[in-house]
């Protein structure tokens, strides 16, 4: 099989038909129909090997998370996930890596009824683009610049497990499956960004550490916080590390979680439970917003740390 | 400056200001307002290094380039430039280099009227992936699948220069700096694309080399093409070349000429003259479609080759 029908084979027919979807694959450009009354969300990311993911990381768990990230910044607006576009850039076309690549690519697509409308692939070394577009009433967007002093900073899920993942894998440790899924396969969370819709000021996804992420909320939208550490939402093996070593990096500046940061008024904290029980996801109160410009972590001890924003410097759309 | 800064002070910035922008550059994703009765056309392209590029090629040609290409299949839909986005993946983030590109990128940005809404910069091997969007009402797009049997097949402006100006730089020769533009700066055509709507039964832009491009037409249409060559738009330096060797592989097969290869239905033929002199372009008929599948050069002698799509394989929109 040639290259061309390799990829026309595996690429062509990625998650399912929508009827919005005036031309796909195949031409030009896609063509796509937004629904009245919608506005369109969209996103781009590249992942590169040895930067981004580990040069022999399972082909099936990238095309995963090439989505995945994308889907995240979709749920991080409250938008709801509608077409990609796949640039993928690879030294050879090997049929196997090729094959579980987009298995990976399409089960995350049809999760979220997600249609791969065009792309481009070139000779090079590894790395991924993925455009994501989504739909979001006009008005219901949640964008980092709406949180106001007062409000209750929130956080889904568990953070740090995958910056401990990667942690043991350089390291050359065992690590535990569920831990290593948390770093290679990340589910993004994105019917709970759209349960926040009307209720939070604000949102981010947190794909460069809590401290960073919620740093773009803060600076877009000209307030501070005061975040609690130890109402940090760890997973077991997480709060093993930070208890044994009282280094906080990890839920603080670790990459990779794909978590929603949010900010809900304080006379609406009672419907957020509402909403973590339609998203399955637990939701935790870390910290409260302030007038006062910067970020001030409270350690356990009660003593203060004012810090500055840490992580990957990205361009944009973090 | 940090690379964050760097970032922030090249890229916040390119393009009109444009009302139908509802977010642009700095949140999770941005946010487009489509028009009423207008479709969303969408291609991604990358160029890698080396590949699609050579290593020292001058950055503000390669800001140009990396958003033409896209251009260039917005026009091969005869859809209006609207917004793009930008993953940059480079070594080292150098001010001079940065500057460059982003003025080589915006300065075609603001000839069409595009913003840049949002974007990726990593750190790896130098490549850039361009999503552009554009806007073409619901029924106007021309797709590849609309020939017929009879259309008359043009292309516009001349063939093989930058598969030229590419040759000549790769055996150390000296290159016209007109040639070498053709290479470095393709200018897209854009205004012809849009020109073209309702009279044009077909089209796709010459990335790959007529050959290919036009097959992709008469795979898409069903149809076949009988090609004069002695009919090819040649300037006088290709034009040398193919007489001096009898080769015509630049005109049929070099890549990079981002031309308008298109069909007309034989009726419409008299109106093709005045949509060249609204474009500033030369548009040249170089044969006609036919039932019988297939692609026939007939050569200069009379001969005539079947031949094979050749050129560069892509996924999806060359």
């Amino acid at each position: 099989m040639s290259e061309f029908d390799l990829i026309r084979r595996y690429f062509a027919d990625i998650g399912p038909p929508r009827s919005d979807t005036a031309l796909g694959v195949g031409d030009d450009c896609a063509l796509l129909e937004i629904p009245l009354g919608q506005t369109l969300a969209v996103s781009i990311d590249t992942l590169v090997s040895g930067v981004h993911f580990l040069p022999d990381c399972d082909p099936e768990c990238l095309g995963h998370k090439s989505l995945a990230v994308g889907l995240s910044d979709l749920a991080a607006m409250g938008a709801q996930p509608a077409w990609s576009t796949l640039a993928l850039t690879f030294p050879a076309a090997e049929e196997a890596w090729i094959s579980a690549f987009s298995r990976g690519f399409a089960r995350l697509s049809d999760a979220h009824g997600m249609r791969l409308v065009g792309g481009d692939t070139t000779r090079g070394p590894l790395s991924v683009t993925v455009q994501v577009h989504g739909l979001v009433p006009a008005d219901a967007a949640i964008r980092r610049s709406g949180a106001r002093p007062g409000d209750r900073v929130y956080v889904s899920g568990t953070l740090g497990d995958a910056g401990l993942a990667l942690r043991r894998m350089l390291a050359g440790e065992g690590v535990d499956a569920s831990l290593r899924s948390r770093l290679e396969c990340p589910e993004p969370r994105v019917r709970l960004g759209q349960g926040l819709r009307g209720l939070a000021s604000a949102m981010i996804d947190v794909s460069d550490g809590l401290a960073a992420d919620l740093g773009h909320i803060l600076e877009a939208s000209g307030v501070g916080a005061e975040i609690e550490l130890a109402r940090l939402p760890l997973s077991p093996l997480v709060a093993e590390v930070v208890q044994g070593t009282g280094d906080w990096s990890l839920p603080l500046s670790s990459g990779d979680d794909y978590e929603l940061c949010f900010c809900v008024p304080q006379r609406h904290e009672e419907r957020v439970e509402a909403v973590a029980q339609t998203a399955g996801l637990p939701l935790t109160l870390i910290g409260t917003l302030s007038a006062a410009p910067g970020l001030r972590l409270r350690l356990p001890n009660g003593d203060r740390l004012e810090t500055e924003r840490t992580g990957y410097d990205h361009f944009c759309s973090d």
